[in-house]
């Protein structure tokens, strides 16, 4: 294991017009990470406009009277620093790194942005064919997206979680500046903002920084309110099954429906953490052992828990068959190794390897600036607090092999389940 | 074929308030059918708000200040008539057959409570109850009712047709009186009703009846519109599977994809509809004949097509398998019976015995004067027009064996379809 900061010390705190403020120091080199992380993701897109939270991301980096386009970029660049932006089912998020001294520009830039972004159908129309080709491109043209896409599609009968974070193309096709600009006005405040600074830097000067730039927006009032429709129970596994002349490789997917770390009862996300890794984190798990080593059916296996959501989540078991492995043999093949493993407590050894290795794991997150900043900033969005995040670490450690099963026992149900099948096109004939 | 009245000559009209007026004359016996349709069904039910359209199908049973609750039941009952009412997707229906004399009375009553409906939480809070556990016994009691429901959430990824008319039961228990009374006052209105007489009246007296009845009531503004997210394209076939120890015979469905009478080009309806009569219409149909009698792997296999739909509708092919035969192996019977299907037109004699039975059924469903104005109702409410029925069947006649195999060919694939399979417990496990 690497050697390690302590925990550092993280201040969070508000601005009078709301914003929250997170400061996480970190001394070691001259630089700082700046985020602004927005509570709104692709899950309150209003209906018939899917794609609005990403639109707008985009939409975001097309300048204001003060900044015209393209000048926040350039100054990243011109510094030496990054830049990135993303989109996802709960939030939306613009992050910097960049010299420390550089901070207070930044921050000016960000507000500047988070008030006075132009929106004309000069800027609007051009970006939204942008996207439908970005739509193409990624999704439409590669069967795996398809998939995953149609699998989310019925994994969700009626939480937005089932519609794709960039939208469907015929809605994208109709979002213009006045969509746009109300989905702006309603959602891009301080209010609905959380400020995330790591680096060089002390709280009190990232606060003072902070009134002065973000402070100064007004509030426009409450924060906007998430009201989505949420799941109901779930009796019926579904098989998506998805053909195509680019598949070179059959894929397999289980996507099962889980508490994230927001609706879970306490300690139950940590729970499937823990089992999530002991049964699919890397070639020492159940399902890789048992399949790729053991039975020699599969070239890949794992499994995934998507932890941070505001309301309930996923949890991927996926492999790859080995060649003369149907998709039909290897779904079989999954399911013994789930019925075995929910018939005892996983062994101490499983145990102590899957906890120290997640804890391993988060300690060199926490080593890196940006990914630590990343972290607190979709906790925070999701609803976590900063403390659920700091102790994290030690809620893993208490997670016992009872604990494991049991919840593997509760979420490990096909019934709330969908499995895909990425086929050659021969295949589906 | 029965003998049959000439088509009825049908008057269609408008309020000055909006209110749309279908008369169809019928004379044969002193009844009257009297129908008021909403066109609003639960694909229009606000976010949130699943089960608001049935929850007021119920709640318009509640009595007004003049009339109060049961009275008008009361009446019918007393008058020797019938009444009901319904909920769909697209449109939501009340009717009453009752001797002709009282059309007026019946008028006056249904006027009234279209307009001064008394809503409060001691009417409102109970009613919710009983919606509750009529989903209980019908869907939540019912494997094979639950079964069809995961398949419609399954197919529509996007569209509201995905969600049960009645709604999911973590919504209904929020519905209050305050939504109620919100939808009432949206969708109750003149301009969005259509009022449909049939039996033995003229268009004039039934004209004037409508002006002092439901003229009476004021516009509202333009009727409400239909705004409802659409289906993006299908590209992967979803099995859904519901096993439950209540099932003693398993059964197959599958639901396909397929456009309306209202979005479909002009004839492609009418084609479906034939292709579904020979591909599935009664044991001489295709799936019957070489399912049941020829291979034996079935007690029993059809088609259905839902044809009124505002926006895309639904196709279904279902059966039961014979004992010993799995769903696996059914489910490549029926691929089998559609590969074949899919190769060449069908015969003349196919051809002729569906159309000429569609049109046949047409006319006993013309014979009874309430299927007669149920079928105008339902068409209307989804968009058609009176002269769309009117020429319903001269259309089917024009159907040629290469318009069957063309909607065959685009419309029988597993890319826009689901299947369900319903199981006993045992077999899941």
């Amino acid at each position: 294991m690497a050697e390690h900061n302590p925990a550092p010390q993280i201040v969070h705190s508000r601005l009078d017009n709301g914003m929250e403020i997170v400061v996480i120091p970190d001394h070691r080199a001259p630089v700082v990470t700046h985020m602004v992380w927005y509570r709104n993701g692709s899950a309150d897109d209003p209906p018939l406009k899917s794609g609005i939270a990403h639109f707008l991301e985009h939409l975001m980096f097309k300048g204001t009277a003060k900044h015209p386009k393209g000048q926040f970029q350039q100054l990243i660049a011109d510094l030496g620093g990054q830049e990135n932006a993303f989109t996802s089912y709960d939030y939306t998020s613009y992050f910097q790194r960049l010299p420390r001294e550089h901070l207070a520009t930044c921050m000016e830039y960000e507000a500047d942005r988070m008030r006075n972004l132009v929106l004309t159908d000069e800027v609007v129309a051009p970006e939204r064919d942008v996207v439908l080709e970005e739509r193409r491109m990624r999704t439409d043209s590669d069967p795996q997206a398809e998939l995953s896409e149609a699998v989310q599609a019925a994994l969700f009968q009626h939480h937005p979680y089932g519609e794709p974070v960039i939208g469907w193309a015929h809605e994208i096709e109709t979002l213009n500046r006045a969509d746009a600009l109300a989905y702006y006005q309603r959602f891009y405040t301080p209010e609905n903002a959380i400020l995330i600074v790591a680096g060089d830097v002390t709280p009190q000067e990232v606060e003072t920084l902070a009134r002065e730039t973000y402070g100064a927006i007004p509030a426009r009032g409450a924060a906007p309110v998430r009201t989505r429709p949420q799941e109901p129970p779930q009796r019926a596994h579904r098989l998506v099954s998805l053909a195509d002349e680019k598949v070179e490789q059959p894929a397999f997917e289980r996507c099962y429906l889980a508490p994230s770390a927001v609706t879970a009862p306490a300690g139950e996300a940590e729970a499937l953490e823990v089992m999530t890794h002991v049964l699919g984190g890397g070639q020492t798990s159940r399902l890789y052992r048992t399949l790729v080593h053991e039975r020699q059916v599969a070239v890949a296996a794992g499994a995934y828990y998507m932890t941070p959501s505001v309301d309930m989540t996923r949890l991927w078991v996926y492999g790859v068959p080995a060649p003369s492995v149907s998709l039909e043999e290897f779904g079989a093949a999954v399911d013994a190794v789930i019925a075995d493993f929910l018939k005892a407590p996983v062994s101490e050894n499983e145990l102590n390897r899957s906890r120290n290795r997640l804890i391993a794991d988060s300690i060199y997150a926490r080593d890196n600036q940006t990914s630590l900043a990343h972290w607190y900033g979709a906790a925070l969005a999701c609803g976590e607090t900063v403390a659920d995040v700091a102790g994290w670490a030690e809620r893993i450690e208490k997670v016992t092999a009872e604990d494991v099963l049991r919840v593997a026992r509760r979420w490990l149900d096909k019934r709330s389940a969908v499995t895909g099948y990425l086929m050659p096109q021969e295949q589906a004939a």
